[in-house]
């Protein structure tokens, strides 16, 4: 294994624990797509995924491993919204009591997913409160188990099952276009494609307020965003590439983009107008990336892209994405 | 077999002859869809079909079976768009010349579709022109093969392709929900469904205007809506039930009901926020009947939902779905 502590059996073995629990997302295609691009281009909605988002593979890779004291006691979780419903799914299908902290702000279906699956919500005010010490404090008060969002080797074998289905249903896949946010989608999706189709590219991409990979993976080691991150993606908020997900993005991935707020708009009604799936801001930069153009397409050269989740509320998609 | 001239086998083979062509639709569940109606709810949702409805299926099916003389000369189709697109692209990948007579004010996704697939698109005026005389005479003149948006043995055997599907992906299920307009979904599916799982109750929906099978059904024989047909969902508006699918579905359906306007907006809406996709109003019609409690529930029974189509642009559907 090329990088850190991630390999393709523990991949398989995240693969084989969820197996049941997640859903294998079909691979979607649109003949305007294909006519924008010139290529043959794949989209693995992770929007279609239970939870609505990739971070189900993550949360039940991790919870299905608690020991029978750790699943009597119960976990917490923080998480702007995507991981904590995730978390709140896993707790509710394996009987586990699960705490979330989210900030206040959160989009509506994230916290309508974490409360219909029964899980305690502890809001916090992003201005304010950091929510890792939060997060600790009740973890420690109470004896939970944290479940952390990307920067733990189950979560990222978990995402890692997204590249080995893509490796499955697109063998002969050329460019592969996977969002960054903690980089564990992106850790995990390039440690199973590197491994099984080599010959791939793999591009991380993020949004241009939120490029601290980006910034990371050109200095070559973990910096931040000078001013700190904005953008409408509050899944790809990161202020720094985690500990564990960047050594191995930095060694799998051929190149990191970003691309603007308003492109994201644009892929977001890509998605909804020829793809049919509704796919939030967050989950729609690595398309973003492709139909804006910051990503070039090889004529007729096979292109999958990640679209990593879809839970945002009608009003405010509406408000983005200006019908035309 | 029951009814009529469609049997499992003539599906089993359509089945055969589609494969690589039409998607394999997975089945989609939302804890919120659930909790909001007692039951196991399970979606087909043919929105994510290729062309972006069920009809592909039908006009696979249709198109595999054309003669080479047929195949040089090319085929027509009328539709209100979705088996029109359906049409254009089996004609696109077949290598078939198509022309598709829609009406002048189509949803632009079904246009977009069908002229990107580069077929002909010949356009009328439904208050004033009926379209099954321009298309035949587009036939006879040009001597190509009319492609019949429902009321034939081989489409009607392409959609009961969605039966097949869910009778090995639920088959457990108790009630299976489906649209109805000319009635060849509804017709195809529940042929395969009463085969394969026949304690399974199959229901027909319509919306209150257009109510024409529900009519039907009740009256025992083809009568059409007094007054004619008026509903938002244009793919519905049959004005009578067809011909050969109407003897199947009398025979076969369980029950046939309608939905309000504003119910249908509510399931799109629930396909939004909940279940990710983009549903048209025709499509969301059967998910109507549930959600708005015209269908009621066992509790804890399996249910199937076939959401039909997606073809509805973004202006259109933030005008008729207001964001709560």
């Amino acid at each position: 294994m090329p990088a850190g502590e991630l390999t393709l059996a523990h991949i398989r073995a995240a693969a084989d624990r969820i197996t049941g629990h997640v859903r294998r997302t079909p691979l979607l295609s649109a003949p305007a797509l294909d006519a924008l691009t010139g290529a043959q281009v794949h989209v693995k909605p992770e929007c279609l995924q239970r939870s609505g988002s990739f971070k189900a593979r993550g949360a039940f890779s991790r919870m299905s491993r608690l020991t029978p004291e750790e699943r009597r006691a119960g976990v917490v979780a923080y998480s702007s919204g995507n991981h904590g419903a995730a978390v709140a799914l896993a707790a509710h299908d394996l009987g586990v009591q699960a705490v979330v902290v989210v900030p206040q702000d959160a989009p509506a279906p994230k916290l309508a997913m974490i409360e219909i699956c029964g899980a305690q919500i502890r809001r916090y005010d992003p201005e304010r409160e950091q929510r890792e010490p939060i997060a600790a404090a009740i973890a420690a008060e109470r004896g939970l188990t944290m479940v952390p969002p990307f920067d733990d080797y189950d979560v990222m074998a978990g995402q890692g099952t997204v590249g080995l289905e893509l490796a499955e249903q697109l063998p002969d896949v050329d460019l592969v276009l996977v969002p960054i946010g903690g980089g564990g989608l992106c850790a995990g999706t390039s440690t199973a494609l590197k491994n099984l189709r080599p010959s791939a590219r793999i591009v991380g991409v993020e949004p241009v307020g939120a490029d601290d990979t980006r910034r990371s993976f050109v200095a070559g080691e973990r910096v931040g965003v000078p001013g700190g991150v904005h953008t409408i993606a509050e899944g790809l908020r990161a202020s720094l590439p985690g500990e564990l997900t960047f050594p191995i993005n930095a060694a799998l991935l051929d190149d990191v983009v970003a691309v603007q707020e308003d492109d994201i708009y644009g892929a977001m009604r890509i998605g909804f107008e020829h793809l049919k799936v509704v796919i939030e801001p967050s989950g729609a930069v690595a398309l973003a990336a492709l139909t804006s153009g910051v990503v070039t397409a090889e004529p007729a050269s096979r292109i999958a892209v990640v679209l990593s989740g879809g839970n945002v509320d009608l009003g405010r998609f509406a408000e983005l994405v200006r019908p035309g």
